[in-house]
């Protein structure tokens, strides 16, 4: 963090994002790229990708003979999700109850797609930084007809622990991150804010309930109303941390589906992971490049150095209150 | 490809670096952030990081009882490695004889630091998209106390399919690529450059030898001279592709050393890794973001529709011989 920054600086977000934008596809009353019209929508809307990466009827690639040029067909849906009619608000903005309909509508589309697809990710990526390519408040959802590498990979190490230790690892971590309050960032009744003990990006979070819940479709209505109350506090001290609307890539994970429905997964715990790419300031961000490509993830500050960006955020508040 | 992207755009890189500047830290003669001052060198030179991520000293964490909350020291050496005196040439604009200069420090510096770490990590970071705080030709080399994750995981692979087939796995890859010719960027007598079969990001391509080799310093000296040809063949036409100073990270991975060097590792073999992370032009990148981090890399063309650079970039070059 010492080392003089020559580097590169990135733009500051754009100021000025018009609420309604007739050029903006993902308005209501707008016609997007596939000709379709968006309905003049009131609270979430939900359509399918016009360029989407996954297809129902992928063909299959055909494999080679030889064992190191195998592929298989990758098949799925990618929808979008508006949050609100408006483009210049963004969560953290939002009402509660805006907030809530939100949740309530990741939880409608996880069961719709995951009654036959593996996996279902659910993701937003805020911020042309994080490669959001249109300013209007939304998240999309890719599902797949096969379980991607990271939660394959959560789910070995959910599963290991679970097994050797007779808990899932999530709801003991939760636990005990409760009790050192050393990384706890917020906290309510049903939920827990962290930086993990393991986090790899600077101001990288992870959302937990406090009690065992193994997909989203499971919160109940207090449940959901305590998560839009947590996400609205985590999201504005994001925002006041550097004084600019925060940067992030986030996304849900819970037990797979489809045919993973039938199986035992009390292993697994609901969780979201934030990853925001801002270190310094509002335009210097960390650059995940050349040893953490081909050696390992390097961290600039400990999680216990940054985990006091809610004591700074705090304080910024109120004094935008004041006023 | 097809989405209209609204998206970030990148500052394309600064034309005007000069040859000297009073100011650069890597310069021949200047004074560095620690006070040392440099030689006035006319080839390559190494010198200790002044910030460095590893240390050789650095204290034990100390960790806790609980299995979730486990720690222990990462130490080692950080160094720099400046390729020229001049601030204003990369490598493909250094003559051969100047490229081979940096093979042999790269060797010699592998066996150095090699003799007791068991993983030595030679990396360049290329432009500023890449995190490059310093315009100077340079790269880094960090040596590490561990096996980092990435090695690892190419360690345990290659060794699982030595085991199974009696080959080391990429050297068995290397003749298959040159056979099936789908995926070749440019070749030689001793060296291979491929878009990999498994390629995330959209030029990457990966730098084999033909001849088993575990580690750099075993190059033989005609090894070195056509390592240095294809180098320059292959970055020519990474600049030539968006007409601009191509940004990348690259790094070398071979046989681990330290403890390592005594046993047998005749599963791995010498290779090179480029990750460039444009996509569309010298400005619009891809962006490993939201489904990428949280479920699986996902790519927006094939290897086998990229390996054409190689063809577009020989004709520009043939366009600029030609005035
Ligand atoms: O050491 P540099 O070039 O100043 O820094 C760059 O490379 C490092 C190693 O890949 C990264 O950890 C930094 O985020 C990046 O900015
Ligand atoms: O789908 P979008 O928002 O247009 O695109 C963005 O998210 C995708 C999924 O993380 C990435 O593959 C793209 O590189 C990124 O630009």
């Amino acid at each position: 963090m010492k080392r003089p920054w020559a580097g590169q600086v990135e733009k500051p977000p754009e100021e000025l994002i018009p609420r309604y934008d007739p050029r903006n596809p993902l308005c209501p009353g707008n016609t997007r790229a596939n000709g379709e019209v968006n309905p003049s929508y009131d609270s979430t809307f939900v359509f399918e990708n016009d360029f989407p990466a996954l297809q129902p009827d992928a063909p299959d690639p055909g494999s080679d003979q030889h064992p190191l040029f195998q592929s298989k067909a990758a098949r799925g849906v990618c929808k979008v999700m508006c949050f609100h009619p408006w483009s210049d608000v963004t969560l953290p903005l939002m009402k509660k109850e805006e907030i809530i309909k939100v949740i309530d509508k990741w939880a409608e589309i996880l069961e719709e797609l995951g009654a036959t697809y593996p996996w279902v990710q659910i993701f937003e990526n805020k911020g042309a930084m994080m490669g959001c390519s249109n300013p209007h408040p939304h998240c999309q959802v890719w599902a797949s007809s096969f379980l991607p590498n990271e939660p394959a990979v959560s789910d070995r190490c959910q599963r290991a622990y679970h097994q050797k230790n007779g808990e899932p690892l999530l709801v003991q971590y939760a636990k005990q991150e409760a009790e050192k309050k050393e990384r706890v960032v917020v906290e309510n009744s049903d939920w827990l804010v962290v930086v993990p003990y393991w986090a790899t990006w600077p101001y990288q979070t992870l959302l937990l309930p406090r009690r065992h819940i193994l997909r989203i479709n499971e919160l109940t209505a207090e449940e959901r109303d305590s998560l839009a109350a947590i996400m609205t506090q985590l999201l504005t001290k994001y925002d006041n941390l550097f004084e600019v609307s925060f940067p992030y890539s986030m996304g849900w994970h819970g037990a797979p589906t489809g045919p993973h429905l039938k199986e035992d997964n009390s292993h697994w715990q609901l969780h979201a992971h934030y990853y925001p790419p801002l270190l310094r300031s509002a335009t210097v961000k960390k650059f995940m490049v050349g040893y953490e490509m081909l050696a390992q993830e390097q961290r600039d500050l400990t999680p216990e150095q940054v985990t006091h960006f809610a004591l700074y955020s705090s304080l910024l508040l109120l004094c935008v209150l004041q006023y």
